[in-house]
């Protein structure tokens, strides 16, 4: 049983969580203090995977209607979307601890991010619909090894595409600028982007974001 | 005591309305039967005052940081911004119930909607910063004298335009061109919107959507 203000917390953090997910509340730094057992009971305890598997199962279900053409692809982002770095966050405040450059590259040249279970199925989905995939990473160019053995191990074998960041060729440290530059070079060399799939607003807005886009849950950081 | 069925459903509608808030799930026709308690709970019980209070307030330390000038605007749609037709929804399902158009026009012709709580703070606050306000309505030229009334009564006094859809200048049935065409009109005439308020994707996507958008919960219909 909760207390009255344990309960009043909850409401508040959900509507926290809400205004995150809806791209109300933007260039955030950190989770409230007040509501890091809210968080990690969100991500935790099956609403989190719930709510991902709403979002998945609506991409499926918008990609096997269309009409398909051999240069469809469907991009998916990679940290918090088909990876997920949980085990990070978990040792590290459920995110509100200001961000650890540092700590996090330690953990990502671990290379044992796990896959989140519902995109898995949703790529193996796109997949067995014929639709090529692409994944648009954050990861640098020196991550990219430990990124494609991580990405093999939890269970994505095969993709038409893995786009990096390379510090030389764009310096720019913004994900949105990033991510639209890296969908405009892809429909000029003649692909068309049917389905866009990320965890992050800047994953899915600006230029080619895609005939429909989908916004799977991160209440753990905003980017 | 929940049951653990009970459970289950309220984690899926919860998904169903974050699915939603994110624009993940579009398109739809009516509230999942299932959910029918589940959102007339989520309504009544403090969880969607809460979530639209920290929009509201958002909207708030967003506006009071600009350097504004006598030319800026901030649009608010009017149903389920503004104004709650909360009664006509729970006499009719919750959302479950296909819509009745019929019912509908009956029940705004009555002008009895009520102020949302904090929407009403938000239009006080965003006057007292100085700022016009817009209402742009999906209400008819025909229903405009009723919705005057309403509004006043409401707690909402004076505006600087309040824009109804005119049938004869505008005969498309779809929310997102016609919100669209108004905007251009009020930019072509001079204002900046700086800011634009509504429940609806449809509300805040588009030709001059504001220099910032607020998407307010509605778990009750689309369009």
């Amino acid at each position: 049983m909760k207390t009255g203000s344990d309960s009043d917390v909850d409401v508040s953090c959900a509507s926290w969580r809400l205004g995150v997910e809806a791209h109300n509340l933007i260039n955030w730094q950190t989770v409230p203090l007040k509501c890091q057992e809210y968080i990690a009971s969100y991500l935790l305890d099956g609403q989190y995977r719930s709510d991902s598997k709403t979002v998945c199962r609506e991409a499926y279900f918008y990609a096997k209607k269309l009409n398909l053409t051999n240069r469809d692809i469907f991009i998916f982002d990679v940290d918090e979307t088909l990876l997920s770095n949980l085990p990070y966050f978990a040792n590290h405040g459920f995110g509100v601890e200001p961000h650890n450059k540092t700590a996090f590259s330690k953990w990502v040249a671990s290379g044992e991010a796990f896959a989140l279970p519902e995109t898995l199925k949703l790529y193996n989905k796109i997949l067995s619909l014929g639709i090529k995939v692409v994944f648009l990473s954050e990861r640098r160019l020196d991550q990219k090894d430990v990124l494609v053995k991580n990405l093999k191990d939890a269970g994505y074998p095969t993709w038409e595409k893995l786009i990096v960041r390379d510090p030389a060729s764009f310096g720019g440290d913004d994900t949105f600028e990033y991510k639209s530059a890296e969908r405009v070079k892809l429909v000029g060399s003649g692909y068309r982007i049917i389905g866009n799939i990320g965890d992050q607003w800047s994953d899915i807005v600006g230029r080619y974001k895609g005939f429909r886009t989908f916004k799977l849950p991160n209440p753990l950081y905003y980017s």
